[in-house]
């Protein structure tokens, strides 16, 4: 009975402190809470009287404070490490190697199903006791484990009978971070970088470390630390020795640290006087610096490259192509068993063809050319992240070559980090959508897990959204982001409903009351997005360079492909991109099913009408409305819901503390002015063309075009640095 | 028995949160933490069995927030607010126009002591009860009083019998902020800048309001948000509305704004052809813009200005001069009662007199001319913010004229954040020097707090060495000095010994066991970084651009006077700057008694030697070294007293939480590795002209003068951006 009430004492001083320290957000997805239930809190107890955890490599350090870490936060007590016995219930922590054989019989058919890293945790009886065993073929996936039965707890679940059994789908899972050596982020919303290069490597910033524990909690197992704009400084000796700094804090986390190689850098730091593919001399610079980098990082990842694309060196300034360049990285990094991850995102000045065909058109050819460890990155659409593309086509159209996606998780074109869009929903659309390039069924996610074609090297990268703002992303459901990219590059089948279902609880609150009105909104935000941004398949229509509001009137850039009128189209006929037959003929990069839906008027589907046709201002939309007036009640309705959100986020006040309900709140209001600013500033541009009246139901914009017009932001976050 | 034991569970959940949430050191000095001396609780807990406040101004309403958190903190019990009433003691919170006649009898000779903003801690009594009074004539002073009076718990003081009455000697006791509008800071060390301007004015982090806190509860009253080398967007009405939202922050704080005016601001964003400041036009566009901005901000300060120095424009662009710049920048204030801060740090490449002696030369003449709402503010020293120099000559020299103190928190030349020097003990080095310019005992504090010359307006400023790092100051200890800054521009008499009691114990632990060591090493501290960089009066011996580590031998920048080789002047012969009569005189520019102390080698302290003396390598030092000796020794004593420094700290580690105990750690480590860098370098250079032997007791440095020569940082933070 004391005991009890000194229980309910600790659950009260642990609100406290959960209100009062924890609410700035720095905790993430891992800030967990105290079981309030009393009955689950009994159950969690009895299940978990001791734990045995064996082994002590660095992984299984760490995962032993993790757990030591979760269970004292939610249970209120600490649960004993202690050697097996036969009395009470136990949670048993182990790689396989070290299961006794009556344990590892109960679990040895799941073993065999697990792939590298996955795991297993599965409720097992000896005698008269029940214990929880997490297990996996390798230590890490004991982590990966035991991450995953905390958030089991995190999400009130019941732990009395459980029979997990999971594996990464993906290879490498991870992130890309576009940070500069002077800590800007290029399409950095959240502060500066994490990257303390003055400080490394001798000061280890904590961050650094929870850095490593978020990532290993949703199964993210590299970063790639700097730009892809690189920076050849970052692979001279006095560099090298900062990443080995990380990479030893990431290692025991599993998370292996890649490098930016920009191409020209035998010339810039090497000393040589060309850094053409094919010459020996090159081959030898990069031979050696690779080595000179696995001597410190035996397991370093690899190079991510971004070569010949908007003004980075490449093979093609050597007349070479870009399987020359990669290959000739993959040779370097091959005895190591390191990885060129090769970029696809290539568009040229030079070439008239509609942008979104380059890509295609340049890397399908050098289908089965790549070396096995080379890697093509391809953005999820021909364009650039915008709020909605269709998924770009070269997947599943270069069956001998393993593609990994690239997802931008930091939201350059769907509000910085200011606007709440759950880009899930995003992510979940692209790799649902279906290639048909081996019949109905194959989706960009098999095309991804290498299940469409066999192969035998997957990946999933996302351009990162955190910064050094104290919670990470800026905006607290940014974290929400970075979680549910984890979760599906570990998984690309998964739902974004489930994610945003365990996200919630995870960060917030099991309380239903909040879960659901939370989640509906996270799951229809990305779509208000796109309606106050870029409805009906419009796209890039943003200002230029920081890509911060509307800019649709934009024509006077250098290349034609960087201007929003390029794009648009808008004329007195109408608007649009025409990529059908009579146009780019973009389609037929398309397989022909999905060439023949897209490019028929009827079967078209109209969020991604715009994208392949260029319509009259009156043709008429499925519900009846003109194209002018459902454009017009497209940005209206994204207003709208804006409006809506803003009003059920309020009445979520009592279920949350109030510092972090208040920076959404604050947030949402900037996401309802900058709604508003979109539709109106768009809707008078467009109607210098179409000469049409707004329609009843839009609101009518209260400034001029040429207010909109006159708006300058030369100090937007997230531009690249001109330095 | 049962209410104790609650208590004693409280304490350790409390100390549980202390560990694991309050160690990132966000909370700066506020963190109280739980009594741990249960008499002394006892104590407290019978002092405050209620709170009386009254008043419900926003400052009063702020006031009662911090009672809140600070009481519950330490007392683990919330204390009721009631209506005064005489049954128990009780704590009496008000302004002094609030009190009720019989209370105010008790206090009314204390009130007429007190400057504005000044307050009293009084213990009175009525009838059988014990009241503490917390008092004042004005709102903010009775924040003020608070935060003193919770600082006294926090430091464990007895308030049984209080009776303080303490005032600001000073009017303005600002922060200097040098942070750019794309949130770089020059001479940043901390991260970024705290001012996100792209999310202002909607979204209020909550770093701002605890910056406020953090600044009123050590009594600072001012801050300049932009960088001197300013930009005129700042002005602009998108941005003042971000202003007009940081005051409203700051103003219950009792936090005026003020902004860095760039003088052409007229030609960039006012349309005119010139920013003569005897135009008409030019003074009527102030004049506009000024209202605007007190239109917005009814309580805004002033402008800060950096005027015709390092390239920055001004009024000699117009042949006109400092005081036609500041004035007419002062009429337009005026009438708002806002001041102009017209900074001194000037000195011209056009000018071959000695750097040091250019700013008196030109401002002294000027003394009287200014307008009363003008102040000039003026570094400590003649050069640039350097480990040591004398104070600067013009304290003393301008009786007619208010003269504000400039003073660098952020470590420019004194190890960035990365080095441990606790500058108040700088500070205080400066405030004490006597100037004798109106006899013995004439200090700078004098000058500076007006009492020398009857001042009618009084300040000090400091250049922050605030990010947004969690911590705030990127290092640990850098917290004291902005803490000790504040409580010098508060009382420029006070002393650092009792800064750093009051900062360790606030910050850390009131155990003797540490308050002992850490204090020792605080207050030695500065000394170390003078003999490791620039000993016996050596100084601006650094690196160019970033001033980040050793760079003796730099002699080719364009400009004579940024070159180290110019400050140092070694040769063959010998080492130093002559600033006696034989060379530049600079010594002119201060009263003959010191005139005649530093010009005579016998009476000129050593600390100073080689600032105001050439003097032979073979120069014979008190101790009977030579120079070349001495100088060697001094560089090695201040190695030697790092490693002294970590010694200490590694045995600190059981007072404090682990976190912060291991940031300080790996940042001495840092300061030992660069202070044997600064030895190696300078005496490997200097040896080049001294041709001689280093003495025993120097360690050898071992590597050559070449690799430290060869060594670049492009990256080295606080570098003024390009951009």
């Amino acid at each position: 009975m004391k005991q009890k009430k000194y229980l309910l004492l600790f659950i009260a001083f642990l609100q406290l402190s959960f209100f009062t320290y924890a609410s700035n957000g720095y905790d993430l997805w891992l800030g967990y809470r105290q079981i309030e239930n009393e009955n689950l809190l009994n159950e969690y107890v009895n299940t978990l009287s001791y734990i045995h955890l064996e082994g002590d490599s660095e992984t299984l350090k760490v995962t032993k404070k993790e757990l030591i870490k979760g269970l004292m936060a939610m249970l209120g007590k600490n649960v004993p490490f202690k050697n097996l016995e036969n009395s009470t219930n136990s949670l048993i922590v182990a790689n396989s190697k070290k299961l006794s054989s009556s344990i590892l019989e109960k679990v040895n058919d799941d073993l065999k199903e697990l792939n590298k890293d996955g795991f297993i945790i599965k409720t097992i009886r000896i005698g008269k006791n029940k214990h929880t065993v997490i297990t996996s073929n390798d230590d890490v996936g004991v982590l990966y484990g035991v991450f995953n039965f905390l958030r089991l707890m995190q999400q009130n679940k019941s732990i009395t009978n459980l029979s997990i059994v999971d594996s990464p789908k993906l290879d490498v899972r991870m992130l890309n971070h576009w940070d500069n050596m002077d800590r800007t982020v290029e399409r950095g919303f959240a502060g500066f970088s994490l990257w303390n290069w003055h400080t490394l490597p001798d000061y280890i910033d904590q961050r650094y470390i929870d850095y490593a524990r978020a990532n290993a909690s949703i199964g993210i197992n590299g970063t790639a630390l700097t730009n892809v704009n690189a920076n050849a400084l970052v692979l001279t000796p006095h560099y090298l020795e900062k990443v080995k700094a990380l990479a030893d804090v990431f290692r025991p986390y599993g998370i292996k640290v890649y490098l930016t190689a920009r191409f020209s850098a035998p010339i810039e730091i090497g000393g040589l006087d060309t850094a053409d593919p094919l010459n020996a001399d090159v081959q030898e610079w990069w031979n050696n610096k690779t080595k000179e980098i696995y001597d410190l990082i035996p397991d370093f990842g690899g190079f991510l490259v971004k070569a010949n694309s908007e003004g980075q060196p490449g093979p093609q300034n050597y007349n070479r192509n870009h399987v020359d360049g990669a290959n000739m990285m993959a040779k370097s990094l091959a005895p190591y068993k390191g990885i060129v991850m090769w970029r696809a995102f290539v568009y040229s000045e030079h070439d008239s063809t509609d942008r979104a065909k380059q890509a295609y058109s340049e890397f399908v050819p050098y289908d089965g050319q790549f070396l096995d460890n080379v890697i093509v990155q391809v953005k999820n659409g021909a364009i650039d992240f915008q709020p909605r593309e269709p998924f770009h086509p070269m997947f599943g159209a270069m069956p001998k070559t393993p593609l990994m996606m690239e997802f931008q998780i930091t939201k350059e074109y769907l509000g910085f980090a200011t606007h709440l869009a759950f880009l899930p929903k995003l992510y979940e659309e692209v790799l649902s959508a279906d290639t048909y390039r081996k019949g109905k069924g194959s989706t960009v996610a098999k095309v991804i897990d290498g299940s469409l074609h066999n192969k035998k090297l997957t990946g999933m990268a996302g351009v990162s959204n955190i910064g050094n703002d104290i919670n990470w992303t800026g905006h607290p459901f940014g974290q929400a982001d970075w979680y549910g990219f984890g979760r599906l590059a570990w998984n690309p089948h998964l739902s974004a409903e489930s994610i945003a279902d365990e996200w919630i609880r995870s960060t917030f609150s099991n309380d239903e009351k909040f879960i659901g009105p939370v989640k509906k909104m996270m799951l229809e935000s990305r779509e208000m997005v796109v309606n106050y941004m870029n409805p009906l398949g419009l796209h890039h229509i943003f200002d230029t360079g920081h890509h911060y509001g509307p800019g649709p009137w934009v024509g006077n850039l250098s290349r034609p492909e960087w201007n929003p009128v390029y794009y648009h189209k808008a004329d007195e006929n109408g608007i649009g991109f025409d990529r059908t037959e009579t146009g780019s003929n973009a389609l037929e990069q398309y397989a022909p099913e999905l060439a023949a839906m897209w490019g028929n008027l009827d079967t078209c589907p109209e969020i991604d009408l715009l994208w392949f046709h260029h319509l009259a201002w009156d043709y008429t939309l499925k519900d009846g409305n003109t194209l002018w007036d459902g454009m017009a009640l497209k940005y209206q309705k994204g207003v709208d819901d804006v409006q809506n959100m803003v009003t059920t986020w309020e009445a979520m006040k009592p279920y949350i503390d109030s510092q972090r309900h208040n920076q959404v709140s604050m947030l949402l209001k900037i996401q309802l002015k900058e709604a508003k600013w979109w539709r109106n500033a768009c809707m008078l541009y467009f109607q210098t063309f179409s000469k049409m009246d707004f329609p009843e139901g839009m609101e009518k914009p209260d400034k001029t075009l040429e207010h909109y017009k006159s708006l300058k932001f030369p100090f937007a976050p997230g531009i690249r640095p001109r330095w």
